[in-house]
C-alpha cells in the first residue's frame, strides 16, 4: 500500500517561491555582512552532545535532538540496571551525538578549536539551520535558520556600534520598519545591587524581560513569588517605568545606580554607543530599554534585540556580548559580541506587510514551444544560444498541444514565448510573443538576443 | 575542567577560505540550473523513517542517521521484551525521525506531498547535505552537500540531452575537464534477455559496474560466484570489451540484443540522445559505456555518470531515469530523471588541479587603521560612507599598536589600508596605502570611492 507523504511536525517543505523569498532575505543579509569585513564559516549539523549539554540550561538539554549511535547501540547498556537510573543514563549510552541547538555554541566550539588558524579578532557570519523539539506552534518551528554574525577577540565598543548599523543597514535594505532595543548587563547589575539583592539578579531580569508579554501587575506578581520584598519592588518602579529618550534615561540610570561600580561601567559603555550612533546616519530607531535582558544568561555586556514596528511577532534579531564564551572549550579570556537575525520571523513579517519585491522571483525568461522531433532538434539549437548568451531558457519537452504548453509557461510566469514551425525553420525569422502584452514579433537570432537580454 | 573541543568523526567544520570556494561550486552549479529554468526547492533534514526506510536497500537502512524521540522515549518499549525481537524492533519504538539519507527519496515525497500545487513537467533543483553513517575514510564524509536537477512528469529524451547540456555547462564554467558515461538500463536488460538468464540481471549489473574498481578478471570470478555459467559468461565478453566510438558501440549492440524488446528499445533511445547531442555544441567528451549500471536498481531508462579526468576518485555526477519513483508515495507512472553533482568531490579535484579562480575570495577591500577615539569616531563616517558606496570596508576595532593592525589586514588579504590621523582629519585628505606596491596616495573622499571602486 502506498504512504501517505509526510514530514515531521515543526519541518516545512520550501516551494520554489518560498525559496526565492527566503533567498532574498539571505542574500540581504549575507551582503550586509560581506560589506562589513564579516566572513563565513559553517559548522556540522552534528555536534557531540558533550559540546552541547549543559549549555542551554535544563530545557535546553531537553529540547535537543538526540541521534542513536550507529551500530548495535544497546551494547554498553545493561538495560535493567541502567534504567532504573533513569532516561538520562540509558541516553548518555545510546546517543553521542545531537543536532545543534544554535550557531553560537558551535561557534566557540570552532574558534576553541581552530584558534591557531583565525585570526583575531575574528569576524565571522554563520547562516545555517538549528534544531529544537520545541512544541510546534504559529511561528515557531523545530528546524529553522539562524543568520548569526560576531566578532570575537576584541573589547571595543565599536564592534557594538557596528552591530547596530548592520541592523540598520539590512532592515532599511529589506524595507521593514523596525526598533533596535539596547540595553547593557552591568546596568542589570548596578540595578540588583541598589536594591540589595545581588543574588536575585537573575529572577529580577527574568521578570522584567516578561514586560511586553505579561504586563507590569504580573512582573509584580512573579517578582513576590521570588521573594522580593514590596519595599525592594517600589525600589525596582522609576527603573521599570524609565521614560523619555535615550539621554534622559541614561541621565536617570546615572542617578539611581551611577554610584555601584557595575552600574557606572555599563552607563558608561552604553552612553558611548548612543554617542557614538549619534553621529552616523543610522534610519531606524534606537531605544534604550532598561527592561531587556533576554533569556540567556552569558550576555555580559550589551544587550540588543530588534523588534518589527506594525506587527506583533517578538524579536526578529537580537544578542550581545559575552566575555567567556570560549572558556567552557579551553580558551579563556576572548569577549565577543554578536546578534543573529531569525530569517523565518522576519520572512513572516515581510510576508504579512507585503513588502516582497515582485523581482524577487528568478524565473526563466522565454520557453520554446515544442512543435515535435524535427522543430525540436531544430530548437535545441536557439536554445542553446539563448543560454550561453546568460538568458534563461527551456525547451518544452514534449510535443503535447500548445494549450497545455502555454499553460505551463503561464503558471511558471514565463514572459515571452518563442515559437518555431516549419516556417522559422525555413527563413530564420522566429517569431516571439510577449504573453504580458500578447504581442507578437518576427525577429532574427540577433535581434531576438538583443530584446531578450 | 576545559573540553577538548572536537565534532563528530566523518563530519567538518568550514573555514571562510573553503567556504569560498565551496560557494564557488555551489553558485556555478545553481546559476547553470536557473539558466536552465530549474527552480529550487528544499525539504527539512529530518524525515520520517518511514519515509526513509526500504529506499536504499539494507545496508542503507543501517546507514541512516536515527534520531531519538523526545521526551520519555522508552514508555512504549518493553524492554526484556523487544530486546529479545531485535534491535531493529526496539529501534522502531524509539526513533521515528531519520536524518536524509540522498535527496532524490525526500523528493520523490514531496512530489507527491505537493501534487496538487507543482506545475509538472516539475524541473526542480536541490542544493543540501545529506548523512550517512558511513565509515569515514579519505574523501567519504559523514555529511556531505548534493546538488541534484531532476524533471519529473516527462518521458522525453529532450531531457537527457538537457541534463547532458548542464553537466557540460558546469564543468566547462569549473574549467574542470570530464568524461561524460551513459547508458541505459533497457540495454542491460536485453542483455540479461539474450543470455537467457533475466533474474540474473541485478547480479549481472552490480558485477559489471565494478569492473573500473576490481578489473576483468574479478567481474568474471564474480559472476561465476552468482551462478552464471561459463557459456553465458563468455557470451558476456563482446559486451564487456565493447570498444569504438559511439555509433560503433550502437551498432554492436544492436547486433548483439537489437533483436529483444527491452534491448532495441534501449538502443533506439540512446540513438535519439546521441543524435540531438551531435547537433549541438558539447564540448566534454560523452562516451557509451555499457558496463555503467550504478548501484541503485531504480532507474529504468538512461543512466549518467561523470568522471573527472586526470584524477582518481570515483564519479563526480550520476543518475539516471526512474520510471515510478514517486509510486511508494502514492502517485504512480510518473516518470523522471536526474543528476546529481558531488559538491566535496568537485571541490577536491579544482583544490588538487588548482582550478579555484584567484578572486574567488571574497574580502574586504579596504580597512582603516584606528588611531585612537577621536580619530576612530570620525573614521566611522569615511567608513559609513564607503560601505554605502559598495565597497566592503572595515575600521579596526581597538586602539593598538600599528603593526598588529597591518597583520590583520594583511593576513586577511586586505589590499588597501587607510589612514586617518590629525592632519586626515582637519584637511579632509585622506592617505591611503596599497598594500601590493607599497604606494600611498593623498586623496579626497569623491577619488577615494573611485579609486576603490
Amino acid at each position: 500500500m502506498a504512504q501517505k507523504p509526510s514530514i515531521p511536525k515543526g519541518t516545512r517543505d520550501f516551494s520554489p517561491t518560498e525559496m526565492s523569498r527566503r533567498n532574498y532575505i539571505f542574500d540581504t543579509i549575507k551582503s550586509v555582512f560581506q560589506n562589513f569585513g564579516y566572513l563565513p564559516i559553517e559548522t556540522p549539523a552534528m555536534e557531540n552532545l558533550s559540546t552541547l549539554m549543559g549549555k542551554y540550561g535544563e530545557e535546553g538539554d531537553r529540547l535537543l535532538f538526540k541521534i542513536l549511535n550507529s551500530g548495535d547501540y544497546l551494547k554498553n547498556v545493561t538495560l535493567g540496571e541502567d534504567a532504573a537510573q533513569g532516561l538520562n543514563k540509558i541516553t548518555r549510552s545510546i546517543a553521542e551525538k545531537g543536532l545543534r541547538y544554535d550557531l553560537t555554541v558551535p561557534f566557540a566550539r570552532y574558534v576553541a578549536q581552530h584558534r591557531n588558524e583565525i585570526t583575531f579578532p575574528f569576524k565571522r557570519y554563520q547562516v545555517q539551520p538549528v534544531w529544537r523539539a520545541d512544541r510546534p506552534q504559529k511561528g515557531r518551528y523545530r528546524e529553522f535558520f539562524q543568520c548569526d554574525v560576531d566578532v570575537i577577540g576584541s573589547n571595543s565598543l565599536l564592534n557594538e556600534v557596528e552591530l547596530i548599523r548592520m541592523i540598520d543597514d539590512i532592515f532599511c535594505e529589506l524595507k521593514m520598519g523596525v526598533v533596535i532595543k539596547i540595553n547593557n548587563r552591568k546596568i542589570l547589575s548596578g540595578i540588583a545591587e541598589v536594591i540589595a539583592v545581588p543574588e536575585k539578579l537573575t529572577d529580577i531580569t527574568t521578570a522584567i524581560d516578561k514586560i511586553d508579554k505579561i504586563g507590569l501587575d504580573k512582573v509584580y506578581e512573579e517578582l513576590r513569588s521570588k521573594g522580593l520584598t514590596d519595599e525592594t519592588i517600589q525600589m525596582l518602579e522609576p527603573i521599570i517605568n524609565l521614560g523619555g529618550d535615550n539621554q534622559k534615561k541614561l541621565n536617570c540610570l546615572r542617578e539611581f545606580i551611577g554610584t555601584t561600580a557595575d552600574g557606572s561601567q555599563g552607563i558608561t559603555e552604553l552612553q558611548t554607543v548612543i554617542d557614538l550612533l549619534n553621529g552616523l546616519d543610522i534610519r531606524s530607531e534606537v531605544e534604550i530599554d532598561q527592561s531587556l535582558a533576554r533569556g540567556l544568561n552569558y550576555y555580559t555586556g550589551a544587550i540588543i534585540e530588534v523588534k518589527a514596528k506594525k506587527v506583533g511577532i517578538g524579536s526578529v534579531c537580537g544578542g550581545g556580548r559575552y566575555d567567556n564564551l570560549t572558556g567552557v572549550f579551553g580558551l579563556p579570556d576572548v569577549s565577543g559580541v554578536g546578534v543573529s537575525f531569525g530569517a523565518d520571523r522576519i520572512y513572516d513579517v515581510l510576508n504579512e506587510l507585503d513588502l516582497f519585491p515582485e523581482q524577487v522571483h528568478k524565473c526563466t525568461k522565454v520557453m520554446l514551444v515544442n512543435f515535435g522531433g524535427k522543430e525540436a532538434a531544430f530548437s535545441l539549437n536557439i536554445l542553446q544560444q539563448l543560454q550561453r548568451s546568460g538568458i534563461p531558457a527551456e525547451l518544452y519537452p514534449d510535443t503535447v498541444k500548445m494549450k497545455k504548453q502555454m499553460k505551463y509557461a503561464d503558471q511558471k510566469a514565463i514572459r515571452f514565448v518563442l515559437l518555431i514551425g516549419d516556417e522559422e525553420m525555413k527563413t530564420g525569422v522566429l517569431t516571439l510573443k510577449d504573453m504580458e502584452s500578447g504581442e507578437q514579433h518576427k525577429l532574427e537570432m540577433e535581434q531576438l538576443t538583443g530584446l531578450l537580454k
